[in-house]
């Protein structure tokens, strides 16, 4: 029972690994004689790509199965055993795993399903194996999935029950789905996508994504990551990993479950602003990972990756044959984020002086239908040239005259000239790309090819701007704001008084208008003559959290005369709903935007700026990153908000303070790092001031943490 | 020198088309003896579709071309000739049309490019030959396009010079890009779109868009009638065309140079808020038309409307054998508009009576990768039946054990089932679409399949909506609106005055504060106490269009002194660019919304509402219609802001008077009506009350119709 001769190296995470991804000998269980099985078929594949280590075949009876000697059992087998794959049905799968641990397997990858995704009992089951496998220092990928590959040569390794092996290449996958995963590698034959490496991952009962991915970073074989994701299973840790990766290698991912993501029932505004799908789209922005809308926009922007180099900026030159198509072309780019160029005069006058009269050298550029091969070499040569062309998208419709290869030879050409700018072909036929255009990823369409450059311009912005920091802020009260949290959990947590709301907001810093509290009319009368008029009153109270529904506040109360009248009305109106009256100076200038935080179940604290006042329902604008919130996040959100034109001298007034507002944001985010256990924060309106902020009304709740918000131990 | 055989029936505007589709003899003017030339690439395609016709070569010389007798000449040709097709240079085309109106061709097609694309020479040289065409009671189909086909059986006629001839069906099409359009029939051939007929229009210089709709509306083999845009001969003979067609046919049209829409240098909001892109969706979105956004997308919905009825409403059922597919499908419905459909406790309780223990009999309905094609046969059955469901997307993806053309031929037959309710298959293979599916439309993923389904139940909700009508509306004073606007044209146009805007908005009974104009500070304190406290005053003058900017405004004054001092700090800090002072009634109450209207170069008058006050900047909130809106177009445009939700209980405020803002559209729809000449009006904002509206501030542009604007001759 030696344990795993992998022992030595369990220290670096990314090791354990190792022997999914290059064993010298894998097991398969559940290899039987007949086809169409799936451990048939694993084993069919393993001797068809010309797997370079041994294949051994574990059966019950057959002494061998395809050619191949079997064993009964693994701890049979003479030699060691790097990767064992089971492909028995549920009941067996426990013995077969046992076995495996007894004859020291390493890593283990069971596509039996029957586990986590069939209820509670396959929940059960699926954790006792998780906990076994991995005492035994062994790891897991799956169940409940179609295998993995490896391409590369050394290993030749297609574990996976789908008949199609892809070309080898520099992008690594990993699926949630199985299923997808074998259309996907159908498709990127078809596209003629290579792979270094694709991994289905099925339940994630042990390996998971993150670990694919830190397995990825250090695989010189992989430049691009490609991920289909449904959840996630430890979304700070995924954050942080690939936050990393990115400022390397891209990550593209597509993300489902948009749909589940649906409503939340939330009494806070910074609730209902954002859905568990803006916090994956938070996430992703912070990490730099580009986000695909659909399968095969995922392929588009992959084979751009793996092909070319990143665009410098976002403007793009357009090379047509045709007009139509180039105007096509030009309409996606703009709706993409991309900037249709303005080519220089200089490049306009080369571009004149060996092109026809009738074509169009503006951009998009039509050489015409008649443009010979060399028409489109020098011209794209050209548009490279460029100080004002960030990428080119090259369109080919054949007319009659043209030879299709001789045209994709020219452009292959020009684009491996060491402009270091990116190229892609839109050749409009139905027949397959080109091979001469083996190098220039090539569509079938316009719009496509502009939203692959776009999302590929936009990461490479991302990549291009300075890493966000986490401020130290130097004057919070962190144990303050500790203690009046405590408070409120010791009576079993809940809202906030107004009171301890605005106290736990002062501790970070957070500037709010001068308030008292009055239990009667006198009282409010006498705090409105100590802050000096104009003043506002609310009426507080657990059951008033929206004030403008309950009309439990007056604005604008110039006089003593008008306070009384106001507390007197709020009082009768409001009777025993009402604990107190909150009297607080009138901020009447600036602009009213807001500031929050949330505790998500899957994604933590998430932290959450927009506009304010009545425009928080009509406009819904809101933008929101994960906690922490770094000095970029921060100016990001609040610059990506509709309402920032409020603070930029709308209509001309003066300009307000965006800086402070996006310092707020920043407080906000220290704020739920000192009390993890705020559940949801609301300061609205948070009046942004020609100088500073002013938190006018704030609610905050808090719920003592329970286990599963713990720092999470899954990877 | 016969002048048509076809002068009979010249009266009904179709008819002149009949020659272009059923010709009985072509002309193929420019054949010459090799191939790859445009005009042997055309006598060719005539010869190997087997055109039902005689083909005649006209030549120079040349005897015979591909084996046919060839004329020198069109009137050389004994027989008369229904077609021409002109593929000669362009400076050879007067002549060869000279001769074919001598010999009475009535249809002409010139592919030759080198006319009206070509500048102010070529447009010149166009409309010449239009004139001499029309003159002889023929007509003209390009020039500068790649001719036109007609699948028909009876005529099989291929007059284009892409080798490509579509298989048969029942959509047409109608493209201004003839490269596109070799691009787009190998497209359809590849797709397995049948075609009855396609035209590639080119400069559409004599026969247009609107001709070939008109056409296809009365031919019976067109069910479908597809669009390839770049602009617009006459939008609003479109817009009345379209209207009628697509109550009994769709029209699919993918209108290219959104980015050429660009903004327009505006002095009114009306003006900035809507780009010429809006009023295209306008347009179409009033005609019914299916506006798609890419090539592909056209492609995908008319696979939809050719093989599958419509559906009744926007709920889908998803029949899947893999988890993952089915929820990428689901996002994709729910992002594009459909819902995802309930189903009921009788359909769930049937599924569950054949299916095993682990398929999801929720929606998505998951049958397992294991799934048989009877499931698929019987699963497609009950969600068919189900009240709850009006369509189905049928996702499979070929597992190991399963036939996929057993599972096609399953789904051709559940869904062939008289449920009087739309299918569609995605089936998730680089192999093309199994042949058992050809009356179901196929998809190679799910998110396409989703939007065409989308597409398509948006287009069934328009038509099953009854028509709008233009309301008569019976309180206005036409002719004192012509008095003011004749008056102002009288001094030259431009910008009315505040009296002058008000009046004549008062002629179409949109209500507005009572107003009285001062000219100096006593005279408003007089119109003032007249008026009755509080009142507002503004600044008029032709300089001070944007009165918040210019602080040409002070609102709530209460007594006489605070008129007084207003008035003269207006008076004081705005001294001579102001023409006076308008005193007017305060509105407190209602909500700050906008209506206007703008006189489009091509679109014409275009009417728009929107949210008003700060929001119209803020938000951009607005909807268009081109004039003259129904009642059905004013509560849609009133419905679709985001706005409209402060007209609705607010926060808990009473509702606002939504219906009387949808009138205030109308009724600035029948003033353009009467008043053609307004280039801008914007009323911002009109106070929407809870009885009533009243137009707070409005500013109108006028300038005399030039000629231009006349009605346009032009179909």
């Amino acid at each position: 029972m030696n344990p795993s001769r992998h022992t030595a190296v369990l220290s670096h995470p990314t090791d354990t690994l190792r022997p999914f991804f290059e064993p010298r000998a894998i097991a398969v269980i559940g290899a039987s004689r007949t086809r169409n099985k799936i451990g048939s078929e694993v084993l069919h594949n393993l001797v068809a790509t010309g797997f370079t280590g041994a294949v051994i075949p574990i059966h019950p009876v057959a002494e061998t199965i395809q050619g191949l000697k079997a064993y009964a059992r693994v701890s049979d087998v003479p030699q060691d055993v790097d990767l064992a794959v089971i492909a028995v049905p549920a009941a067996q799968v426990a013995g077969a795993v046992d076995d495996c641990l007894a004859r020291g397997v390493p890593a283990i990858c069971i596509i039996s399903a029957g586990f986590g995704e069939c209820g509670e009992e396959g929940r059960a089951r699926e954790q006792v194996l998780v906990l076994r496998i991995r005492d035994a220092g062994c790891r897991l990928i799956g169940p409940n999935c179609m295998g993995l590959l490896n391409t590369d040569p050394r290993f030749a390794m297609n574990a996976t029950f789908s008949p199609v092996y892809p070309p080898a290449g520099n992008v690594a996958m990993s699926t949630q789905s199985g299923a997808l995963g074998l259309a996907i590698l159908d498709y990127a034959r078809q596209l003629n996508i290579g792979f270094a490496s694709f991994v289905s991952i099925g339940n994630k009962a042990d390996v998971s994504g993150n670990d694919l991915l830190q397995h990825w970073e250090h695989d010189p074989r992989t430049s691009v990551i490609l991920l289909y994701l449904e959840s996630f299973g430890n979304p700070a840790k995924f954050s942080r990993t690939a936050r990393r990766i990115s400022r390397r290698k891209p990550i593209v991912a597509l993300k489902s479950g948009r749909s589940a993501a649906g409503a939340r029932a939330a009494a806070s505004h910074t609730g209902a602003l954002a859905s568990s799908d803006d916090f994956v789209d938070a996430l992703f922005h912070q990490a730099g990972v580009i986000r695909t809308d659909t399968v095969t926009e995922l392929f588009d922007v992959a084979t751009m990756l793996a092909r070319q180099p990143l665009p410098r900026g976002r403007r793009v030159a357009i090379l047509t044959n045709a007009g139509g198509p180039g105007i096509l072309a030009a309409d996606a780019c703009q709706a993409h984020g991309l900037v249709v160029s303005e080519l220089s005069e200089q490049t306009k006058a080369q571009l004149r002086s060996f092109l026809p009269e009738a074509a169009r050298v503006g951009d998009p550029v039509d050489i015409l239908a008649s443009a010979p091969p060399d028409h489109y070499g020098r011209a794209l040569e050209l548009l490279l040239k460029d100080e004002a062309v960030d990428s080119v998208l090259v369109i080919f419709i054949p007319p009659l005259m043209t030879d299709t290869d001789k045209v994709a030879e020219a452009i292959a050409a020009a684009a491996s000239a060491a402009s270091g700018k990116p190229v892609c072909g839109i050749f409009m036929r139905s027949d397959a790309a080109p091979t001469a255009l083996a190098a220039v990823p090539c569509y079938s369409f316009p719009e496509p090819a502009a939203i692959a450059m776009a999302r590929v311009a936009a990461y490479a912005e991302w990549r291009r701007q300075p890493e966000g920091v986490v401020p130290e802020l130097r004057d919070l009260q962190p144990r303050l704001a500790r203690r009046i949290v405590e408070s409120a959990l010791q009576r079993g947590g809940g809202w906030l008084s107004a009171v301890e709301a605005n106290a736990l907001l002062a501790t970070v810093g957070i500037g709010m208008p001068r308030s008292l509290l009055a239990t009667s009319i006198d009282g409010a009368a006498e705090a409105a003559a100590k802050l000096g008029y104009p003043v506002a009153i609310k009426a507080v109270g657990a059951a008033l959290l929206h004030k403008t529904e309950h009309k439990a506040i007056r604005l604008n109360l110039g006089d003593r005369s008008a306070v009384r009248r106001a507390a007197a009305e709020l009082t009768r109106s409001l009777g025993d709903r009402m604990d107190g009256l909150l009297v607080q100076q009138m901020v009447n200038e600036g602009a009213e935007m807001m500031v929050g935080a949330i505790n998500d179940a899957t994604f933590g604290h998430v932290v959450v700026c927009g506009s304010g006042g009545v425009l928080i329902d009509l406009l819904a604008d809101a933008a929101c990153r994960l906690h922490p919130v770094t000095d970029r996040d921060a100016a990001e959100m609040v610059a990506a908000l509709k309402g920032v034109r409020l603070l930029r001298g709308f209509r001309g007034a003066a300009a307000l303070d965006e800086a402070a507002f996006g310092d707020a944001v920043l407080r906000i985010s220290a704020l739920v790092g000192l009390c993890p256990e705020i559940q949801e924060l609301d300061v609205n309106p948070l009046k942004v001031l020609p100088g500073g902020v002013s938190a006018v009304d704030v609610r905050i709740r808090v719920a003592a943490l329970h286990r599963g918000e713990a720092p999470p131990t899954r990877t």
